[in-house]
């Protein structure tokens, strides 16, 4: 062996069962820590030094800083006190996906380059397709199929892509952008879609943003009245994007009528179903997919609300080879007899970018630990929870519903209004104790909890609910 | 405690060591597995159920199944035999890294959601500009900045937008590309800057392809003649993508010629050094950035040769406010405190998806563990094989270099014609002993030897060497 600076196996095997030891702790205790970062802005980067190091360090001083530096600055996404924007949660056998695939550090660019990677991507898609019981045209047996990427953001992206291309004959591809196609979503909407739509060279003005009825779902009379506006321009209509649960309020919009209307259009209807679509995994829930049969794509993230670790979007199209072919280019050093066979998936055309890590492990680790039914307890439990916090809520005479509460989250506000709240949310986060976030709901400042850590319990519903009594008792 | 399926911290214990074991279990004999996995079409799915389990499986038996079903399908990136395409390194600290974010599993998209994120992030990057000497104008401390993306693809799409806003005073964000936006780069770029032009609404026909000269570098005579060309048809240049260090031989644009043309048409000049970028750790080689001072963007990979585990793209800009600009988009429910006061980095508006998790920290270990002189030792020692191996080629009657080889890669063929070397190289990649890729050069169908992966020495090549002329006697 040569003179080399690497840390042998023997050394890896060391200092990993160390880092799992620090993992496993850090799970056993991250309950009692406070859950909101009280970090100063500049903290870290003031202590740490302004140069890298000459000399390699031994690797229990940098482990130590683990809980010296890095900790203080954690707001603790895995605490089961964290009710704030969505859950991004993870589990053991996640994390341990995360290591293997870490470990084999393979690129699943082309079939060619791991038949694993992407094999085992292509069946889990499938599995999860089963899982929650979606239309069989999204599965790899017929002509559409699933791909894992980093967010929903990025499915929405590719969707938008894919839409705009096959409204233009794959002449936008070409010739670039014209100025005259348009999209269309509601005011609820993730903000990925505006970013979406100006990535794709749309722009903003051309993201049409349909009103919404009184329970935030999309109206689709209005939907077909702005496109026959649109229509009567000389525009293009590409593309509407729809959502199973919005982030604001958990609102969802009329999948069947607007998918009729892009039916009859000819658009692209894509669903974004980026927490709630795994509340799909119980029969009970399934009604929030209604519809679902007329979309051309759909996601949502096993990251978010399935004990999977970021990152990990499922996206669905009904017809790869539209999104193939918006996506594909083929340079001569990814040539190879695989792929000219046509027989593989190569999922570089699925996706923006070229690589891609093993992150279908994670998924498969996730299934097969908890196997259905434990996924449908997990979930329909932290559905429970939010539903009974929501009923106390409706019980207060204090506090108030901002929302319908369909699943796992809870938009509510203290009567006292507006200032009040914010205040109330300021203290509340400030105890450690919990972090909430905010919307506004019709102007007015709304308080969210959302229910879908790992290990939220009754006991830490609970004693949020104690908490938001207490603090609005001394606000 | 409620009923539940999770795996408990003492289980997680357990089984981390376990998955430790198998990962440095697998480090120790990776280099005796065929590089190139044999596994056909279909072999993994055959061999899966076709639904997901009903019931939880133990743990023991997810495990089993990376060797009995995993390994056959891999491609085998970390052995020390692979000298495909280009290298994707990992190394112990860095997977160890890997598996501390997995097990934080934080949201880095705003500094609120965990300031130890952003800021452990911000100050690598201005780490690594040091490691490689990069201009001051990259580092946080004046108007620039660097950020971490998923890969190089992503880096030259967040580039060219922010160009293509710049070029239009953020217009087309608001009302859509016209057709009329053109960007300028060169046959030998990666593909991702075509893949970009069609995804921002540019249009393949709008990407210019500026011919090279016989060393694949893009000539900038031609170049101003093009632009010159394109004002004259009153299209708006955007943006020059230049390359440092070619996918297909290595070779290198004059970033200080273009450079200079770029700031006098007003162009945005990104620079694309993903694999060789990582060079520049070493003085003697940081000749390859000369010129770099005119860059408004610079992306490289400590995640191709820089023993850090994909993904991680350092991506820097010179004018960060032009970035942010283009991929800010504020909803209400990502308002905070932190954001407002404009004291923080939120990086989410530096990328286009909203999520993202601790990749920093992989950066921070690998940095700290070889320190300085240990990256510089390996980065130089895998140049120096490769010019061995190029000497070994120029000293033979049989092979030829194919292009000049600076670097770690050696662009090389058999004297025997294109027939013989398409054959050469399947049979090569059949032994199991080594993993190669090709790529056309002058119409010349040419071999790629790459030398990068983190436990490479001179035993391996040598090993190829002589494995090389053995089947070219045999082919």
């Amino acid at each position: 062996m040569e003179k080399n600076f690497h840390m042998a196996p023997e050394e890896f095997r060391r200092w990993g069962h160390a880092v799992v030891d620090w993992v496993a702790d850090y799970q056993a205790r991250v309950e009692t820590l406070p859950v909101l970062s009280r970090s100063k802005a500049g903290q870290l980067r003031a202590a740490l030094p302004s140069s890298p190091p000459t000399q390699g360090e031994p690797f229990e001083a940098i482990l130590a800083d683990m809980n010296r530096l890095i900790l203080p600055g954690i707001t603790h996404w895995q605490s089961p006190n964290f009710f704030a924007y969505f859950p991004a949660n993870n589990s053991g056998p996640s994390i341990l996906g995360e290591l293997l695939s870490a470990g084999l550090g393979v690129q699943g660019m082309l079939w060619a380059t791991s038949p694993a990677c992407t094999e085992l991507e292509t069946h889990m898609l499938d599995w999860v397709a089963d899982l929650l019981a979606l239309p069989e045209k999204f599965k790899s047996s017929g002509p559409g199929g699933g791909v894992i990427q980093d967010s929903a953001s990025s499915a929405v992206l590719c969707a938008l892509l894919a839409a705009r291309e096959r409204a233009t004959g794959f002449q936008s591809n070409e010739r670039g952008c014209d100025g005259r196609l348009v999209a269309y979503t509601s005011p609820h909407a993730h903000s990925s879609v505006e970013k979406a739509a100006k990535v794709a060279g749309l722009g903003r003005e051309n993201l049409r943003v349909i009103p919404v009825d009184e329970r935030c779902a999309m109206r689709p009379g209005d939907l077909e009245n702005q496109l026959a506006q649109d229509r009567q321009s000389g525009l293009t209509p590409c593309l509407v994007s729809v959502t199973v649960g919005t982030t604001s309020s958990n609102g969802f919009d009329p999948l069947h009528e607007i998918g009729r209307i892009c039916r009859e259009h000819g658009l692209w209807m894509h669903v974004d179903g980026a927490m709630c679509g795994t509340a799909a995994v119980c029969p009970e829930f399934r009604h929030i997919h209604l519809g679902l049969d007329l979309a051309d794509s759909y996601a949502f993230n096993p990251h978010k609300w399935m004990f999977t670790n970021f990152d990990c979007d499922c996206f669905y199209v009904a017809d790869r080879a539209a999104l193939i072919k918006t996506l594909s280019v083929l340079p001569e050093y990814l040539r190879n007899q695989a792929t000219e066979s046509g027989a593989v998936i190569d999922y570089r055309d699925w996706q923006v970018p070229l690589g891609r890590r093993f992150r279908a492990l994670k998924l498969w680790f996730v299934i097969r630990h908890y196997g259905v039914e434990g996924l449908q307890h997990h979930i329909r439990r932290h559905v429970q929870l939010a539903q009974e916090f929501a009923r106390w809520v409706e019980q207060s005479k204090d506090f108030e519903l901002m929302a319908p509460a369909p699943l796992n989250l809870v938009c509510f506000a203290h009567r006292a209004g507006d200032d009040f709240n914010r205040r109330l949310l300021e203290r509340l986060n400030q105890t450690g104790k919990v972090y909430m976030t905010h919307a506004v709901l019709n102007g007015r400042y709304t308080l969210r909890l959302c229910v879908g850590q790992t290990h939220t319990e009754e006991r830490h519903v609970r004693a949020a609910w104690e908490l938001l009594q207490q603090t609005a008792a001394e606000t």
